[in-house]
């Protein structure tokens, strides 16, 4: 990697630190701009314009070109790495898992942990408030296909960590400040450890 | 190619017809399994057995091997083709729209097409009546952002056809059924000619 990257984010969100937590295992350096979403500053003119015309964060900046979608930053960062499996059908279900996370996990375990931890009942819309049995209902099936899943193999994809992981990792592991109770999900706990205890993982926080 | 590849699928879901799109513009002969969506025939205990634990389609098969979630199918069929960028910046890019097409197009354009197409007034629930509002500004936002992206460029990424594309094709081109105005985004418009227009082309009906 010889061009300057850096990444547009908000830290506490879990899309973010998908793209960071990648950057980590594979030691690549990786500078940080941070945005407040609860002030609005990736609405503003000028990083419509510059950054994400999508008014969203994370954006992986590569040089003077940008890559919004974290699923999209992380590729970008292991293609051709250790975290991208090396057989055709690996890397396809490798996407499936993260497409899989962008539509049926992320809109539901992340959405509820916004609404819940960082929005706060006072902010909270009516319409938000109506939609979280829907949205409870499909997280706590997307966390119990993970369990199946996981309940034969040590990661999502081959025997190895991928991307898949990842990208799962990222709002799996603080779904319980979204209400999400994880002991009902064994093998998603175990898998988790897993994650948090490879070399150069790093956490949310750091 | 040399497994047989087998569609798992219903005609006229838009995520269906990306997969048939994507074998029909590379020349892949594809067999289909039709399965009505609206009997619930996705979520007998064999096709969550043996198709997709998740109860959803398309699934595209490889000999005995699945991959679920459109866009990894259709990243598994083109992979290495003339439909992906040759340099990196650009698969990631193309990555990226493919994720912008699921997580801020597909839930708004194609679910507002189902509710009202296909489940119609009378079947639709209270909830999903309540939703309409707000996914028909999330829908018309992505088509705008779309329209903006393609006032200066022919297609999402580079200078020709990639699977960004066609994943934005299947719901965009069918977007009426689901009461959007695609006069309002005339280079959306022509961008569906464009596509259309390719040799090998293969229209949802077909």
């Amino acid at each position: 990697m010889t061009e300057r990257l850096i990444l547009h984010e908000y830290a506490q969100s879990g899309n973010c630190y998908k793209v960071r937590l990648t950057a980590a295992l594979l030691g690549l350096p990786i500078e940080r701009r941070e945005y407040d979403i609860l002030k609005g500053e990736t609405r503003t003119p000028d990083f419509l314009a510059r950054v994400n015309a999508n008014g969203r964060i994370p954006v992986l900046q590569i040089g003077e070109r940008f890559i919004p979608e974290s699923n999209a930053a992380c590729f970008y960062l292991a293609e051709a790495t250790k975290l991208v499996p090396e057989d055709r059908f690996g890397r396809a279900d490798m996407l499936r898992w993260m497409f899989f996370e962008q539509y049926s996990h992320e809109p539901n375990v992340a959405t509820l942990r916004f609404w819940i931890a960082f929005l706060g009942d006072a902010r909270m819309s009516e319409a938000q408030r109506a939609q979280i049995p829907a949205r409870r209902a499909a997280g706590e099936a997307a966390l119990a296909l993970m369990d199946e899943h996981l309940s034969t193999r040590p990661w999502f994809v081959g025997d190895r960590l991928s991307l898949a992981d990842i990208a799962l990792y990222a709002y799996t592991h603080v779904a319980e400040e979204g209400g999400f109770d994880l002991s009902r999900t064994p093998h998603v706990q175990a898998w988790l450890g897993r994650t948090a205890s490879l070399p150069n993982y790093l956490a949310m926080d750091d």
